[in-house]
């Protein structure tokens, strides 16, 4: 199923909902009074049960009016882990554009993963704010993002599936200036409203292998980005158990896989975001995560 | 004041309290019943007011028996955030070790800015597990952290004042041969218990100039490091300013702002962290945190 974060007008906080495939919002709370259905990573860490009962809810809810969605996970309760330089074509697009500092290599000897702060994520329809990247760079990064369910460190590739929830949509928005000159990414990724997710977390037991998934960014309706989750260099297992080596990871933890070529500063000049640009993500499933320029 | 968080011998969370001047904790509970003081995050956002109860409460508060410090923020709500290379001679000792896989200056144009999840934090006298770090190259990085109190984004350097709860000592453990190897530093950073934090808040009515305080690292009763905080690279007004311009810093958020040289890698051979060493930080007026190694 596909499970969404959603508020209706006038409301502070969100509630879980599901996603039908036309797109209506089902009230979950509606149909299963019992659950407060008002966080998700909650309902993430109450495991197969918990989803057995958003399933049952979901045959009886009603349909939401006006529902507005928010990120599926609104306020991520660590910051978003992602990981950079992790399809063969981006590594080398990034490295000719003159905008990594960090190493001399094109391709990653070891997954390179930074993060991106809870201040940082906006839902679907939201503005990325370019306007608070004063370097004029902003960029576009499409990519498709495991959501942890069972927690764990030391988790051994093989096992990597025990520990995935789903998958949703991230935007990893990047100013490429300040990403160069502060070395280490946070500063230039982690800027507020830098990390669109969404539409919906598609659960796990409908993603039977994540590879087959294909990803497109549309800018404008102009197709940038199309690649099968299959390119990646570490592949969703191998990150899973490099992260978890070391840290544990916690339910409702986000990972940003990495994005494909094709992002603005693959191009000659670079294409960078500006005002009034739609930015249309997609992936096989999980829906469409489109964000407006402002 | 120095506020804390501890608990006592078989409870689950943790309790705010005060620590006296000869390292008494005081229960504030027992002083004043109508605030929960359950959660260090709550009390900062609570501002003056807050901070005007907890100091009444402390006139009055009796002292915790077998009270067990833990990090004054056990369970931060994003990632720490933390500057690299922010001291002119580790720079140095940095860029000589071989370790720094992110560039080829040695000291940065712009602070680095990289951090360290909610996982890794552990509290005073909690074992730094170097087993975790399989390439046996864990080294210790003392550092002065500053706590946000007022949120705020885009605060000028002169505002910074006005955006400081306190004070404390954050030690930056670092598997180093995984901060190399994967170029951004999270994973090398990150390890569960790699962010010993404590043993108070000192807060900032109490600290009229951070320059002026003086920051040591003893292992094993050696002195290795031995720096007053005035010789930061990029000051607290300006990391301040500089996380701050695109990212709202929020109350509870902490900034450890880089360690002075004397890190195990910056002795020939590198002098790495083993089970059974001691590693102790001390900062003036905040306390020393001492951690053993496992």
């Amino acid at each position: 199923m596909r499970l969404v974060t959603y508020k209706r007008r006038g409301w502070a906080g969100g509630k879980v909902g599901a996603l039908r495939a036309d797109g209506a919002v089902l009230d979950l709370s509606a149909a299963d009074a019992q659950v407060s259905w008002d966080n998700m990573p909650a309902l993430i860490a109450g495991g197969q049960g918990m989803l057995k009962r958003a399933r049952a809810a979901a045959e009886a809810a009603p349909v939401v009016e006006d529902a507005i969605l928010l990120a599926p996970i609104p306020r991520p309760l660590k910051n978003i882990f992602c990981v950079g330089k992790n399809y063969h074509e981006h590594a080398k697009e990034f490295a000719g554009s003159g905008f990594d500092a960090t190493a001399k290599e094109v391709v990653p000897e070891a997954p390179v993963v930074f993060s991106k702060p809870p201040t940082a994520v906006s839902g679907p329809g939201d503005t990325i704010p370019a306007f608070l990247d004063p370097t004029g760079s902003t960029d576009y990064e499409g990519e498709l993002a495991v959501v942890i369910g069972k927690a764990g460190r030391g988790i051994k590739a093989a096992d990597w599936a025990q520990h995935v929830f789903g998958y949703t949509i991230v935007n990893d928005v990047t100013a490429r200036t300040l990403q160069h000159k502060h070395r280490q990414w946070i500063l230039g990724k982690g800027i507020d409203g830098f990390c669109p997710m969404g539409p919906a977390i598609l659960t796990a037991d409908e993603v039977p292998d994540p590879r087959a998934l294909r990803l497109t960014t549309h800018v404008n309706g102009e197709k940038r980005q199309d690649a099968p989750v299959a390119d990646l260099i570490f592949d969703i297992p191998t990150l899973i158990e490099t992260i978890s080596a070391g840290i544990t990871l916690e339910p409702g933890d986000i990972i940003a896989t990495g994005t494909p070529a094709g992002v603005g500063i693959g191009f000659q000049p670079p294409r960078f975001l500006k005002a009034g640009d739609v930015v249309r993500i997609e992936v096989t499933g999980i829906g469409v995560l489109e964000n407006p320029v402002g």
